[in-house]
């Protein structure tokens, strides 16, 4: 998953309490289709009720993190049973992830800093 | 911040609920010492009450995400009082992030897949 490339790489999340599912992954070096499902999931993604933003980095070595954030539990479960979504995560499962961890957590706060300097 | 390179990359956590701290930035071009301090982080963190675990990536541009684990906000209190944490983290604020965004969930769901095949 890759966060939205014509946009700032930080999600634009308001004030707590919100999810964030976080899914950490290590990816296998078969592409067929990747970068083109992951970039259809965050667009699809955008569109869907609750979704607030998502965050998303890989390492070289292909070890990588993704975080999307969402307004309540219920709005993450309608996405996971997303028909084009449950597709690519199968295909996720079978061929492009060796390992992944999928963690449900709400956010309770959050603070941010910018240096301007 | 990195994962410990001696080690697997995903975070080995028991069953939820946990505390996850979820710290996304943007790194600046400035080194200055910042692998070492990381590494040095991720030791001390090592052996702080609470910890369970970390896992970190960053894109080429320099975006990053390292999400921590403990076992409650209390040790996440206490972690980011400790004195040399503290210093590192002034020295982020001042030099090595241009912005960076810190979220602390609780752990409610997780699960995992691996592909052996």
């Amino acid at each position: 998953m890759k966060a939205p490339v014509h946009d700032s790489p930080f999600a634009k999340t308001s004030e707590p309490p919100y999810y964030a599912v976080i899914f950490t992954s290590q990816r296998t070096a078969i592409d067929e289709g990747y970068d083109a499902t992951s970039d259809l999931m965050v667009e699809l993604a955008l569109w869907h009720p609750g979704f607030l933003g998502i965050e998303s980095a890989r390492n070289p070595d292909g070890f990588g993190i993704t975080v999307s954030y969402w307004s309540s539990l219920e709005s993450i479960a309608a996405w996971r049973a997303h028909v084009e979504h449950r597709a690519a995560q199968d295909k996720g499962r079978r061929i492009w992830y060796r390992h992944f961890e999928l963690r449900t957590a709400k956010v309770e706060r959050a603070r941010r800093s910018s240096n301007s300097s």
